[in-house]
């Protein structure tokens, strides 16, 4: 398998823990999202994936996979093990729903094509463009805090001692946040299954800072 | 089962889609997010879903269920029939990705809490905002409608002869680039699906303008 992949894609970073948590070796190819006006843009990226996005993972067979959470799924579907989702319908529903404050709520505003939208397309500066991603960081992870808070269980990960969707989720966006210094003090829960999850060496060799392409 | 709605929610519009083509009876209860500064942000709502946002379905054990694909994925394991999604892995993949298309790139970026802050805190005109909108959509639409060729099937639906997911996010995302006046000419096989969903009592019975709170 390849994967196309940016350091500091947040959603490549998820592709690369779930890689690594099914124990799946992979080739990757770095597309450089800020070089060159951004070489997702490039004719040879676009034959690949349409929308011009990372990540892309491309099967042994040529088939080419998009979307982060769709490509998650299909891993978990083809090598079960170990799971990324409860057994129980209604578990794998809060899992589920956890990842996707993040990927369908706090993620998408805060994307480099959105901040790019918001300093070419709106003029506005810096400190305004900060203010936005820490509002909608914020607002996602309060929910997320207290969902970690409502579950209750002692740890160490979001929905208790095995490693789901919402973690793999939850890891980057974290990353994410501390470097455009959003403070972190009101998520305890949050901060501390970051630091469980980036124990393990599957998150580890997923950071961006680990990453062949990180400058 | 009771379903929090609102009718032009196009979150909502999806889970009320998808209770309709499982045959699912519910009752609805609807949320103004726009009267009295947005019901919900009210203590009621707030302790239903913290997120405060629609849709979120509570079952008849009492739990709620929040995040529209995280409820349609737990109505389609819970109750199969008709299935959401194909039966091969690399076909649900496919599936999945164009429906996160529309719930983690379009419509994150057209959510009333989004174009308020553009408004109230970024000071934009109805202008910029209306041309944010159309940017979005435009760009999301321009892959799915790229996806729907490459699929090469004869239809009616996204991917062939069966309803799935993708069509269940599609429908309510086309309808919101109507109410926006976003130029559809571009894109003749998206107009096609949502004609021919919006046959089917299931979409049709899930409409905004079909709904008790409609205005």
């Amino acid at each position: 398998m390849k994967l196309y992949s940016y350091f500091r894609s947040s959603a490549a970073y998820r592709v690369r823990i779930a890689l690594n948590l099914k124990g799946l070796p992979y080739e990757m190819e770095s597309i450089h999202l800020t070089k060159d006006g951004g070489r997702q843009f490039s004719d040879t990226f676009r034959a690949i994936n349409p929308q011009m996005r990372v990540p892309a993972l491309e099967l042994s067979g040529g088939e080419v996979l998009t979307q982060s959470l769709a490509i998650i799924d299909y891993l978990d579907e083809v090598f079960p093990d170990p799971p990324f989702l409860p057994a129980e319908a209604l578990d794998r529903a809060r899992v589920r729903s956890a990842a996707q404050i993040v990927a369908c709520d706090i993620h998408p505003l805060n994307n480099l094509c959105v901040l790019r939208y918001l300093k070419r397309n709106l003029d506005q500066e810096q400190a305004a463009i900060d203010t936005w991603y820490h509002h909608w960081v914020i607002e996602g992870f309060n929910a997320i805090e207290k969902m970690i808070e409502q579950v209750n269980v002692s740890g160490p990960y979001c929905f208790g001692s095995h490693v789901t969707l919402a973690d793999i989720c939850l890891v980057p966006q974290v990353f994410n946040a501390r470097r455009l210094k959003v403070p972190l003090d009101a998520f305890p829960k949050i901060v501390a299954v970051e630091a469980a999850c980036l124990k393990l060496p599957a998150f580890d060799k997923a950071r961006p800072e680990n990453q062949p392409d990180a400058e």
